[in-house]
Formats: C-alpha cells, structure tokens, sequence
C-alpha cells in the first residue's frame, strides 16, 4: 500500500482508493467493484466528503432496526469487505446480526478469501459458502444463503446492486443500504437509506448502538415507524445541489478570498487578451440548434 | 469482453466499462484508470449521458482552436486510449496535431502499448518514449517531449489531472479539456472545457471539422475570442442540478406516471404499514444537533 501522510487534504478518499487497490491485489474487490469506488468518489466529494445530517438520523435508524430485528444479516461484499472490514464484525457483534458474504460478481474464491478477512477481522462465523439460488434473480445473483438472508427480517446491505436490493423488499424484507447516490435504484428501493460512505456510517452507527440497546422495543418502534426514508433522500440531493453552488460560486469568486481572482488572471492565453464571451459572435458557432449560450 | 445487446438501455455505459476492464487486462489502461472512469460515470449519469448544449458549443471552440493552433497536440492516456483510439486518431489527423502518451501513472511499458494500439488505429507517428522531465511537476509527472506537449501552443488532454494542466496553462499555452465534472481543477484551468464523455466527444468534434476547415483564420480567432469558459461550466453545473431536481420528482412521483406510483405501494414493510414521517418522533432521534428533519 502506498505512503499517504495523515495530513494529506484527501487523505481518506486516498485511503480508501489505496485499500480498494489492495483488495482487488488480494483478490477480495472485483475490478467492477474498482469502477464502483470511482462512483462513489464522486457522489461523496458532491455531498461534501462528510456524514450529512439526515445520514446520521438514517444511521440512527438503522441501528435501531438492527435491535430490533428477529434476525438480521450484514452482506458483506468485495467493497466492503475491502474498506471497513473491522467495523463489519463490530457491528455485527454489537446488534446480534450474522454476516452474509453476498457478491454480485460472485466467485467461490472470492467468497471465501471475505470470509477469511472477516474471521482475521474477529467474526466467529461467516455464512455465504453454502448460498443456495434463492432469489428471483438470474445465475449468480440469486445465491444466499438459507440460515442467512433468505430467512432475515432485516438486511443490511453496502453498495448494493438495485435489482437484488428490489428482490429482497419485494420478499418484505426491511432493507437498510449504505449508497451514496440518493438517487439510484438501491436508495430508492431501500427502507431505510444511508447516503454516506461506509467508512464513516459504521463507526457513527457502533458508536450509537450504546444510546440506543437499552431502550423499550416500543420506543425503538416509534422511532423506526417515525422515519420517512423519502425525507433523508431529499435532504440528500438537496445537500449536493447546495455543493453544487458553493463550488461554482467559489470558481466564479463570488464569495472567494483575493486568492482565487488571482489565479484567475494567471491564465491569460497568449494569443488574446482573454478568452470572453460575445453573444452574437458566439450565435455563429450554435449551428446545432441551442440558444442556451444566448441568454 | 463480455457481449452486450446494442438495445440494451445502458448500452453505451457498460461497453466503455468494457472498454477499460479490457484496457486493464491489455496493460494500456492503470488501475486507477478504472476509478476515474467510475468517477466519470457518475458525472455522465448527472450530465444525463449526452451532449449538453454547451458542451457542443465546447466542442465548436476546441476544433476552431485546434485548427488555429500552430504547433497543436493531441495528449493520451490510458483511459482515452483504451475508450476511443480511432478517434483520437482521425482528430489529430483531420486538425494537424501531434499525438503524445502522456501519463500520470506513468511506466515505459504502458507508454510503448499505447503507442501501438494508436499505431494499430493508424497513427503514423506517436510521440511519447523520449519524454523529459520538462514541466515543473515532481517526478514521473514532469515528463513530456520536447518537440510534442512542451512546444505545443494548444494541448487537447483528456481526463487530465489537475496540476498537470495548470502546469500547461503556466506555460502559457491553450488548453482544451474533456472532463465531465465542470469543477475539477482540470475543469477550472483549461481555457476550453469540454463536460462531456470522450466517446461522445470526439465523433462529434470529428463531424465538425468539414464545417470549419475552409473558414478564415480570422472567422475562427472571433469564434474563439468570443467564447467565455465561465459560461460553460456554468451551464454544466446548472445542467446537473436541473436532472437532480427532475429525477427528484420522479423518485417522489411529482411528474411521473402511475406506474412509478404503484410500485411505491409495493415496497410495504412487514412489521409496520409504512415507515412515515413524524416530525415530534423524529426529535427524538436527532441526538447529534440538526433539526434539518423537521422543518
């Protein structure tokens, strides 16, 4: 694993892209699973690389789902298993949940090698060897095992594909999934959805577990029937959508230091003065329809 | 590579997924590679996966420069390489320019790959092997060759990192950019930035050129004197926010048919008839500051 200094301004993104690397080094991450960080990357720096606060209200919810639950089940994927391994099995320990190793690109190695992590990680048991086609999916994506997701009442599920995340609501399942995009097939889907990043929703949830394990049912009840899950995803495209601004504010300075005007006029080009903007000259380039530059 | 049906509705995404798994496999494309594609889907899936008005306008300003440009090159790396080779070919072409391997992740290997898939999609001449540490960049990253990217007066990069492109600008030449998140830092510092995907991109850049190749240089200096990155970037941001709002809708069924609307009812809990909101309950939970819930 490369070196990065612990005061690095990106040094968590950089963190977890350097374990993902390792993971797929070790054969736990498909290069699939690669292309899934790089989209993560980018819905975490729009949410502002932070646990925003409607994500840390769903992360409460969970928790207290994942009490109440008969019998709950953590999947455990080639992502996952890459990025908080520890934090799986502390959480699973803590609310009384067994861990799935549940893959979409699924190889037997594969499973095994996350199985291997996560007893190295302290888990005494990790089902997913003996997954049965039991999900109304084609091939491989169907496997789960019977002990473990087929029969659990609530699963939680990190970076999840949206077709298994419908077929486990569609088996009245109450879904909890860790996504960073608010708007994908799995937030959608989900009962309850974390737009966060793994690595930042475990240690926030292990850390709740305490407020929360010694609480009445009922009162875990109101809590989990109080939640709206449309409120959290709202608040979450909100969120970017309010990034969205201040990053381009910034880019245009309008709320910036002298800094960033600066560096603004060291990009001069060299055969013209600047590079600006003249409506009716720039009408001749729109050949292609679009008046949008005009207005 | 695994065959996808061409009427499949994600068709174009998951063969540039291919594309650069494929690229891995070959030695063209790094690792990281496979990140910053999966950053870039991200983007393309908030830009709405075409070409946006302005980006076309880009694309415009980009050809009139690059057919402007004395000395232009065309700057490659393993991800343009592994998504769109003839492209990359036909462009320099058609507009004169050199074509340069210039790598972030850089090894000798790669470089010599690339050059031969480059070659194989008819490139005569690739630069790239006899680079020097000419930009003031630590390491590996410094390395462009003199007769290419150091005495270019305009640079096409793709997927470029952001030092490496302020370090073009300080040289004091044109950059023009392909990047689909309109506030990297690439984005910021080019003089023309491209928000679209290099496969859409490139063909359309391509179509262009018949439509400005007999124009007066003067004709093509006012196109481009007249062009304001701002604008762009702008719109791009605002496009983004736009398909946030409009697939927001869609998610609460704002817009949408009844379809979207029974499948909601579909997804009820087994323990509670739906997890609603209840702004008094909700408070409760809210142990860690935020009242953002309730408003």
């Amino acid at each position: 694993m490369t070196e990065i200094p612990k005061n690095h301004p990106r040094y968590e993104s950089l963190m977890a892209r350097e374990q993902i690397t390792a993971g797929v080094e070790t054969g736990i991450t498909s290069r699939q699973g690669l292309i899934a960080q790089g989209r993560g990357e980018a819905f975490d720096y729009l949410i502002g690389e932070k646990t925003i606060e409607s994500a840390d209200y769903a992360e409460a919810v969970a928790v207290c789902l994942l009490l109440l639950a008969e019998k709950p089940v953590i999947s455990v994927n080639g992502n996952a298993a890459a990025l908080a391994p520890a934090e799986l099995v502390v959480l699973a320990q803590l609310t009384g949940a067994k861990l799935e190793v549940n893959l979409f690109h699924r190889t037997e190695e594969r499973v095994k090698k996350i199985i291997d992590v996560l007893k190295e990680n302290g888990a005494d048991a990790v089902l997913g060897e003996n997954a049965e086609k039991l999900l109304p999916l084609d091939h491989e994506r169907a496997k789960v095992e019977r002990e473990g997701i087929y029969e659990a009442d609530v699963v939680f599920v990190s970076l999840e594909d949206g077709d298994r995340c419908k077929a486990l609501t569609d088996m009245k399942k109450l879904v909890i999934a860790v996504d960073l995009n608010p708007l994908s097939r799995t937030a959608q889907t989900a009962h309850v959805t974390i737009v966060d990043n793994l690595k930042r929703a475990l240690p926030n949830m292990i850390d709740m577990i305490s407020e929360f394990r010694n609480m009445e049912e009922e009162d875990l009840w109101e809590i989990v029937n109080a939640y709206d899950n449309n409120v959290v995803l709202i608040d979450a495209v909100e969120t970017i959508k309010e990034n969205l601004t201040a990053k381009q504010n910034e880019v245009l300075g309008i709320e910036d230091g002298p800094d960033q005007n600066n560096d603004r006029s060291k990009r001069e080009p060299r055969k013209q003065s600047r590079i600006q903007r003249n409506p009716e000259i720039a009408r001749k380039v729109m050949m292609r329809g679009g008046d949008l530059m005009m207005e």
